[in-house]
C-alpha cells in the first residue's frame, strides 16, 4: 500500500467510510511504516473522543456490562467505537468472536464500530497499538471510545488504565476485590462495578471494596464510586452510566484531562523509545560483527562487558 | 571501593578467601562500575567449571535434591559452589533462608560455598547477574557450581537452563509434567528427575514424560534419562548422579561443550545489549528536553512517532 493510498484511507475514514475504517485498523495492528504514515495523518484530527476502559477477571461480565453501554449510548443517540483488547494469545481471537456473539448484535448500526484486537508480533505490541486504534475511531468522529479487555495480566490494566475513564469489573465471592487489588486494578479504578449483583456475597465484596479505596489512602479528589449491577437483565445499567458521566464531568470541571492525558502520552512515547531502542537492539545482535565478538568472547580475549561496549560504540552512539 | 580494591577481591577470591569471595558476588549482585571491573578480571581465570542448573514447579523437592547432589560431591571430595537463585521477588529472601536450613548444614564445609540471589534492581537484572556469579565461583576454583532456582517462570527456565547440564524436577501427579512441559522445562532438560518417587502417580509420570520426550522429535543425539528420586530418603541419588556425568561425557566426547557455550555467550551478549539500550531508553525519556517533546505532542503540533524520530536523532544514532 502506498503512502497516496494511506492519505485515501484517512480521508475517507474521516468521511464516515466503515470500510476504511476497518482497513485502517488493520494497517495500525500490522505496523510498520504505514501505520507510523496513518497516524501521522490522523493524529491533527484526534482528541475529541471520550475513551472508557473496562477491565476485570475473566468471567465478570465485562462484554454483557459492554454491550449493554453501548445500548445505553446509542438511545442517547451517541455513536460509540469499541476494541476488544486480548494481550493474553495470539491463538484466542476465535474465543474472543464466540464471546461477543451478543455484542456483535449491535455490528448493523451504522452508529457502532466494534473491533477485536488480539497480540501481534512482539511482547507489548498491544499495549502500543492500542492507543493508535483508539485514534482512528476518534478520527473517524466518534464520541465514545470503549476499550474492554479480556483477561487479565500486566498489559490488560496497562490498557484498560489508559483511559479517561476506567471500569473495573469485580464479582460478589471470597476474594475477589482482594484479587483486583493484588492485580492493581483498584489502582487504575475511576469506577467500580460488581457485576453479577444478584449472587450471594454483594455486601462483602462491597464492603471490602469500600475498606481497600479507603486504605489505599488515594491523594485524589475523586472517590471511585461503586455500583452493582446484574449486567444480563441490564440492572444498574443507568446507574454505572451516570458515574461514567460524574467522572467525566468531575475531570472536565478540575480541568485535569489534559494533565491526564500528557501523562498518558508520556508513558506511551517512553513505551515508543522502548520498543524502537529494543529493535536496535535485535539488529546490533545479528551479522558478521556480532558472531565475531560472541567468538572472542568465547576465546577470552574479551570479556562480554568490553564487548557490549565496543557493539554499542559501533553503533555511532555513546555506550 | 575503588577499582584497587577490586583487584585485590578477585586476587584473594582466586587464592581461596571465602571472605573476599562472598563480598565479589554481593558487589556482583549491586551491579555497577565495580561490577564490571570485576567480571574484567575474573573472565580470563573462568571456563573450567561444570555448571548444573536445578530447576521445577515449586514443591518439588529441589533443595533436598540439590543438598543431596552437594553430599554426593563431597563424597568424592569435590568442591562445589551452590547459587540459589529467586527472581520471582525481592520479598523472599527471608523464605529462600528458610526453605534452606538443611542446605546450610553445609555452609560450615570449606569445600561448599552456598549463596542465595533475589531479585536487585531492574527486571532481568537477576537473568545477566547469575552468569556473573557462576564466573566468580568458577575463578574461585570451584569445578562444580550449582543453579538452582527458587519459583517458575520464564526468567527461572532461562536461568537454570543456562547451565552445562540442566536437571528438571517433576513429582508424580496428574498434570505435573503435563505442566513442566507447557513451562518449556522438558526443552531444556538434559536430566529428568521423578522426586518423591515413592508417591502415587510415578509410573503415569514416567510415561507422560516418556511419550512427551518422544513427541517434541529433538533433534539432539541425547535423551534426557528419567531419573526416580526420593530425596528425603537419598534414594536414586547416586543414579542422578551418573545421569548428570554421563551427559557431561557425552558433550565432551561431542566437543559440544563449546558450542553450547557459545550459545549461551550468544544470550548473555544479546541480553546485555538489551539491558544498556533500555537504560539509554530511561534515560532519554526523562529531563527537561523530553517534557518539552510531551508537551508538543500533546498539543498536537508533533505526532506521537515523529517525537520519538526526534529524541532518538538527539542521541546521536540513527532513529
Amino acid at each position: 500500500m502506498t503512502s497516496a493510498s494511506t492519505a485515501e484511507l484517512v480521508e475517507r475514514t474521516r468521511a464516515g467510510d466503515r470500510g476504511a475504517l476497518a482497513r485502517l485498523l488493520s494497517l495500525i495492528e500490522t505496523g510498520g511504516a504505514d501505520a507510523v504514515d496513518a497516524v501521522a495523518r490522523l493524529y491533527p484530527h484526534t482528541g475529541s473522543a471520550w475513551t472508557i476502559g473496562v477491565t476485570g477477571a475473566p468471567g465478570a461480565g465485562k462484554s454483557t456490562l459492554t454491550d449493554r453501554l453501548i445500548a445505553r449510548l446509542r438511545r442517547d443517540g451517541e455513536e460509540v467505537g469499541v476494541l476488544a483488547v486480548d494481550p493474553s494469545s495470539p491463538l484466542t481471537g476465535g474465543a474472543i468472536l464466540g464471546d461477543r456473539v451478543r455484542m456483535q448484535a449491535h455490528a448493523t448500526d451504522p452508529g457502532v464500530f466494534i473491533r477485536s484486537m488480539a497480540t501481534r508480533g512482539h511482547q507489548g505490541g498491544l499495549a502500543l497499538a492500542t492507543p493508535q486504534a483508539v485514534r482512528v475511531l476518534d478520527a473517524a468522529g466518534k464520541p465514545w471510545v470503549i476499550i474492554e479487555t479480556v483477561g487479565v495480566g500486566q498489559v490488560e490494566v496497562d490498557v484498560a488504565g489508559a483511559a479517561d475513564t476506567t471500569v473495573v469489573v469485580v464479582t460478589p465471592g471470597w476474594g475477589d476485590a482482594i484479587q483486583a487489588n493484588k492485580a492493581g486494578l483498584l489502582e487504575v479504578a475511576d469506577v467500580l462495578v460488581v457485576n453479577k449483583a444478584d449472587r450471594a456475597g454483594l455486601d462483602e465484596t462491597v464492603r471490602d471494596l469500600r475498606n481497600m479505596l479507603e486504605w489505599s489512602g488515594s491523594s485524589s479528589d475523586w472517590t471511585p464510586p461503586i455500583v452493582e449491577t446484574v449486567a444480563t437483565e441490564g440492572r444498574g445499567v443507568d446507574e454505572l452510566w451516570d458515574a461514567v458521566t460524574a467522572h467525566r464531568a468531575h475531570l472536565e470541571r478540575d480541568g485535569d484531562v489534559a494533565t491526564r492525558r500528557t501523562a498518558r502520552l508520556r508513558d506511551e512515547l517512553r513505551g515508543l523509545v522502548g520498543a524502537r531502542l529494543g529493535q536496535r537492539a535485535a539488529s546490533l545482535c545479528e551479522g558478521a560483527r556480532f558472531d565475531e565478538l560472541v567468538d572472542r568472547v568465547a576465546a577470552r580475549s574479551v570479556d562480554p562487558h568490553a564487548a557490549v561496549d565496543a557493539l554499542l560504540r559501533s553503533d555511532g552512539a555513546q555506550p
